[in-house]
Formats: structure tokens, sequence, C-alpha cells
């Protein structure tokens, strides 16, 4: 790609991709931008805008293709691709994850579970064995492994992750309380940060109190 | 408030808060805006545009003082008060939310946790006892609940919040496969889809491979 998209944009794209999907399950085959727009409830400029940047993938007087539009972000978003997923930390979080069969139907398989207690060691998730964290590296010389989700405590989250760059892991997926930032540039790392979600989410409670009490 | 302030500078300040948080817990007292541009990734006309939409906090020639701007930013986030939450959905998502003690440190204290599988009822997570959804109703009238966190399914997710909505509670934070938009200007919503973070993880993959191929 030529351009450099932001990644305000891109985070749109996984909402319109979803959207889409909602659409084909209901048999919709095309959409006009005003409908999406209503639906989405973001403009129907804002929409043309998004696409735009990927080369558009509409027809004056026709709309959208949903089936189409739905494979082409798809692409975009590399879900025609298959991702191993290993989790590193086998707790009720990392358990959550591997339950997700959602995931799956995306491309994102998870096909290990690692923990360091030792009462998780053999159990299995979905069918996804725990295995323990000194038996990592085998496991990722044996193994394609595109992503490490870390759902481990904050502490030890940095030094695994350079760990599993270091074995050539290039994708990180990072639930662990702190940001990562490795300084390299052929790692992309994804913080979800639930606590900042909460706290955004009683920044507004505090503003709608305020406007009330006006 | 009488400025509208963008919901993207809101959703920065969880981060200034935890970097912040870090900073007192060294022992840091004072700090200027470029160190902590330094530290958080960002530039420094970006600290000071963000922090004036609440009235700067910084003096010229000495900076920020750590633990006054730590306060400010937890009262702007509401974090000077308490926050009642219950969780509606018990699986592992569900407990792994009322495990997190970090949330209780931020003031946001899990008080209930509900589900439909009567093999969980009784049982408790960190103290907190397992409830079925029947009895949802008589809790919200003998507890002040003010946030309900949903892990159930997306098929359940919209009559469940309509219906906590209706028995007065304001804030959702919703983790269930869908956008809850209840149009009802005193309800606040923050949605969490991790599988649209998994998505932009993948789109970034995807592009640090195409700009590798080059």
């Amino acid at each position: 790609m030529e351009k450099e998209i932001s990644q305000a944009v891109i985070r749109r794209m996984p909402r319109y991709y979803r959207y889409l999907g909602d659409l084909l399950d209901e048999g919709v085959e095309r959409i006009s931008s005003n409908e999406l727009s209503s639906r989405m409830n973001v403009t129907a400029s804002q929409i043309r805008q998004d696409l735009n940047n990927f080369g558009g993938f509409g027809q004056q007087g026709y709309g959208y293709n949903v089936k189409f539009l739905y494979e082409e972000i798809g692409k975009i978003l590399g879900l025609n691709q298959r991702h191993n997923i290993i989790v590193v930390g086998a707790g009720n979080l990392g358990q959550a994850l591997a339950n997700y069969v959602k995931f799956e139907k995306l491309g994102f398989v998870i096909i290990g579970l690692f923990d360091v207690n030792p009462l998780l060691k053999g159990r299995n998730v979905r069918g996804i064995e725990i295995r323990m964290l000194d038996e990592m590296d085998d496991f990722l010389e044996e193994h394609e492994v595109d992503i490490a989700a870390l759902t481990m405590p904050k502490e030890k989250a940095d030094s695994i992750a350079r760990k599993l760059v270091d074995m050539g892991v290039h994708a990180i997926w990072n639930f662990a309380h702190v940001d990562l930032e490795l300084k390299d540039e052929n790692v992309v790392v994804e913080n979800v940060h639930l606590s900042d979600s909460l706290m955004q989410l009683s920044y507004n409670i505090v503003k709608n109190q305020t406007i009330k009490k006006k």
C-alpha cells in the first residue's frame, strides 16, 4: 500500500465488517451508503471517505454490493489468511479467549495455552491443551505462531513479549496492564486495556450527571 | 463542563492516569511535558493540548506536579467516586472481570454476578456470589448499581440492557458482540469488541508483511 492509512480509519473497519456480515446473514444483497449510514449511526460521507482510502467499492446509483464489500474489507483486514494464536496466561481471561468460537470463524485459531501454574498442566479448554511456560520454546519451534495473546500479570509481560519476539512471533495482543512498546518495527502490538475502557465509561457517567444537574 | 471535549481526548486520559500513577510509585514529584512526552511516546504539544481542555495544570518552567495532575485527572475520570458494578454473564470472561483486583483500586467495585446456568448458582468469585438472572430485579431494588457489565451472548444483550436501563442502571459496559445503541441520552454505553481489536492487529500484520516484501 502506497498511502499510509490512519489508525482511526482502521479502527472503524472491523465495525463495517461486522455490520456487513449481519446484512449478509439477513440476505441483503446491496445497500446504499445512506442506508448503511443510518444503520451504523455514522454519516454517509464518513463511510464514503473511509472506503475511498481503499479504492471506494461503491457504484453511483447502485450503492454497495454487500457480499463484495464484506469480502474486500475482510481482505484488507487480513481475514483471508489463517492466523495461529497462542495465549500466554491460562487464567480466567486466557480461558475466556480460548472459548470464543467467534475468533475461529474469523480465521484466528488458538493452538496453544501456556501458564506457570502446575495445577493447570494438562488440562484443556475446548480441546486446547494447557502447557507449562517452559514448554513454550519447543512449541514455538514446532508450530507456526502468528500472534501471542498476553494475559499474564503486568510484571512479566515485557520479558515474555521480548522472548516471543526473539523466537519469531511478530504480533502481540496484549491484555497486561502495561503499554508494550517493543522497539522493533517488524513487531505489531495491540494493547487492550480494560481499565482504560472502564475509566472512559466513568468519565461519561460523570459528564451525564453534570448535564442533568443543570 | 461548558465545552464538549472530544472522545479522542477522553480516550487518552486513562493512559495519562496510568503513567502518572507509575511515576508516583517511582517517587517522582514533578515532570516536564518533554519528559512525560518521551516516556509516553506522544508529542509534548499533544500533552499540552490534551490537558488544556481541562484547564492546563502545568506551570511554565516547573512542568507538572505529578501527584496533583494524577489526582486532577482522576477527578476528571470520575475516579474520586465509588462505582458499583454488576456483571451479567458469569462465564470465563465475567469471572475474569470479577477477579481483576485492579478495578477495585480504581473505585470500581463488583458487587454481584449473574448467570442463567444453574450449575453456577451459589458459587462465588473472590467472595462475590453468583446469583441467577431471575434474582436480578430484587438485587437492583436493594442495591445501588452504577454500571452493568454484559458478558453474555450477543442475542440476549439487547433485551437485558433495556431491562437494566428500565431498572435504573445508567451505564453499560458491553462485551457482547453487538453495538448496543440505546436511544436514551441518560444512558452511557462503552462497547468492548475483542474481535475488532484482533482484526486491527491482523490489519497491521498484513501491512507489515507487505512492507517487508518491497
